[in-house]
């Protein structure tokens, strides 16, 4: 079905808060087969309200509209979408029990909180059957409005959960079938990406999209296929990705949810390797990208942030005369870092990173943005110098992420690419 | 001015990429006295664009479109904006010039690829005046629309220097004054505040928004008071914010560009004392949050990410015997985690957290979410135990806060309201 998202806030039109809901509503409806044709962001401001749900009735197949459910003053989607479609709000007694009973204690001005919750347009049908979060659906003009909190967790659960069931059997013939890839990539820019496979476009026996899309500091692209059959889309699928993965090389690290940390942290699990890091100027980064990832500490034992000079001797033992003598940010620094974290923390990798993140501390001779990685294994230690461009948080994002390929980039040199099976 | 935002990508509409842009430009604009009535965002089809420029030029003073200015095949912006406003694109010479000026090497393919960056409609006027990046002015019936890159950074240089400035000019006469600022609150709920400050909305001398956003695991407000001057303006919000303070005390920590980070390290930095982490189930993000902001080396020194049991013992002395008793997630091993990271790395304060993230790991009496933060200072050491609901991000981001935050309570508890001087 061809539908359209419209979020509502004064937070968002002036820009104090970033639409995320709005997001992962397409992205979740794109999975499930949908098409969005617009995405809205307007004010809370009852006449825009009133227009633009008005618009998208008549266009649209379905439509979303998310925020200015909440039970403050300045939530106005309910008053609004009642005048501007002609369904004037009331109070919903059945709602309003159901609200109320989520409470022990209710004092007046609580009571009449709840009761903003409960003033629904008319016919509105509340999504949740407890009434645990806002949300309602509105049929009006044949044409399905789904009414969802602006809470990121609430929006999600509700349109996994009640929208897109509603809305399959809104539309019991199956039409077109897509299926969609994310490919994602690090260490080459868009222009060569699309070099190398902009020409997988141009196949004609099913429909072929693909979007390129800088995501700092990766470049991801989605390949999508249409096909009448889902069998013929999933196949076409199937042999374009191998495809790219010849077209690109060990540049593409992963797929979809993939991250670098989840890939390399993947690896390291299959190789029965433990890592260790010692972190200077991404103060944690690296740490926190492994451990964001579930079950991480198969792989991860820890590590030291050495931010200061006298943590560095301190918990590494890194030799204060070669701090005197090379600088903290050096390649002796970083391959002690490294080497001695590995030993002292009994890893088999020890992973390190000392740079300038800036904006202050650069030199002539050391600009903001020099960062040295150091990398030891039984085998061998590999300092690699790098001149990252950017500011503070680019530098510290380029830094950790360049830490990570270059771990994950060791791991299928030294033990083959077994990347390839999560492709 | 009253102006419109619209985005253009595929990546948008399909939920692939977040969309950063938009958000920041409304606040830019918001910022410099603008008003955002809608912001769009519409996929890579041609008659999509054209028609929603028309309408924009229509409604709006002027507009900002973003995205799909790029060399690869899926950038069709400027050639849907010509097609669409009747101005068909054909190549800029001098523009062309200019960009191939930038290279060194030119193959075939990268010279066809430059030259779709010079394809503009008839009367573009680009922005840059070196071409160093793609963006351009088009002046349609009386109506400025600036065409911007969708790279955020180049997004945001071009608005910063280029459009606000052409805007600027474009109405010389000043209109109506907003004055805005933001309140960052960490833990009271949105309906609690609510309660609290509702009331000033009620003045009327001015005309004075309020806006709640939760942005997880804070509240912010935003306070806007638009006034015929700009004397009047600031002088309402200046004693607007006196009685917020009051209303919130000491759950109010911040406004504006103050991060939970940056409040603590201010307070830390103030009173010269050191403070050093040592963290497991939260992996580094404390340091990587302080490490975040410019200067942190003056108060952050460092610490331990001690994941492993085995860093526990290895790297902060924890009794393996008080492990086995009390287990990783207790209040005897954060106890002992904060009082050794301190002693051991000589830093005044020693914050540490031990807790169990999930998804796996949890036990009826040690359910998922237990975390226990340990604050250790000269005097005493304080066991803060927690449980906080939530996925594993969220138990993380909150314990990370909860810790920045009983830090930020000691500071103020131990030395008086520092704090009133950032309001």
């Amino acid at each position: 079905m061809i539908g359209e998202i419209i979020a509502i806030g004064n937070e968002l039109t002036s820009g104090r808060v970033l639409n995320t809901t709005s997001r992962y509503a397409a992205r979740l409806l794109y999975g499930a087969g949908h098409e969005i044709t617009a995405m809205t962001t307007i004010g809370d401001a009852p006449a825009d309200i009133g227009k633009t749900l008005r618009r998208a009735v008549k266009r649209s197949e379905f439509v979303i509209v998310t925020g200015g459910l909440g039970a403050t003053s300045d939530d106005l989607t309910s008053e609004a979408a009642g005048k501007g479609l002609g369904r004037p709000v009331a109070l919903q007694p059945k709602v309003f029990d159901k609200i109320k009973a989520r409470y022990q204690h209710l004092d007046e001005a609580t009571t009449r909180s709840l009761k903003r919750l409960a003033m629904l347009p008319a016919g509105a049908e509340i999504l949740h059957p407890e009434g645990k979060m806002a949300g309602y659906l509105l049929v009006h003009d044949a044409t399905p409005l789904f009414f969802l909190p602006g809470v990121p967790h609430e929006m999600e659960e509700l349109l996994r959960n009640r929208v897109i069931p509603r809305l399959a059997d809104w539309q019991p013939t199956g039409g077109k079938q897509v299926r969609q890839r994310v490919f994602k990539v690090f260490g080459l820019g868009e222009t060569e990406i699309n070099h190398r496979i902009g020409h997988l476009e141009k196949e004609t026996a099913t429909s072929i999209r693909i979007g390129y899309y800088p995501v700092f500091p990766e470049v991801h692209l989605s390949l999508a296929v249409t096909a009448v059959a889902a069998a013929l889309a999933e196949t076409t699928l199937h042999r374009l990705a191998g495809e790219v993965q010849q077209a690109l090389g060990d540049a593409l690290y992963g797929t979809d949810d993939d991250t670098m940390a989840s890939v390399t942290g993947q690896l390291l699990q299959i190789h029965g390797k433990i890592l260790a890091t010692a972190e200077s100027c991404t103060g944690g980064l690296i740490g926190r990208k492994f451990t964001s990832v579930p079950g991480s500490s198969e792989y991860f034992a820890g590590g030291v942030i050495a931010y200061s000079n006298d943590l560095k001797e301190r918990f590494l033992g890194v030799d204060p005369a070669l701090l005197v003598r090379h600088g903290a940010v050096s390649p002796e620094v970083a391959k002690a870092m490294a080497d001695n974290i590995r030993a002292r923390s009994a890893a088999d990798i020890g992973l390190a990173v000392t740079g300038i993140a800036g904006p202050a501390g650069g030199t002539p001779q050391k600009p903001v943005g020099t960062v040295f990685i150091g990398f030891s294994s039984q085998n061998k230690t590999i300092v690699t110098p790098c001149c990252f461009a950017g500011d503070r948080w680019q530098v510290q994002e380029l830094a950790a992420v360049t830490a990570l390929d270059l771990t994950r980039r060791f791991l299928l040199e030294n033990t083959g690419p077994t990347r390839t099976t999560t492709l």
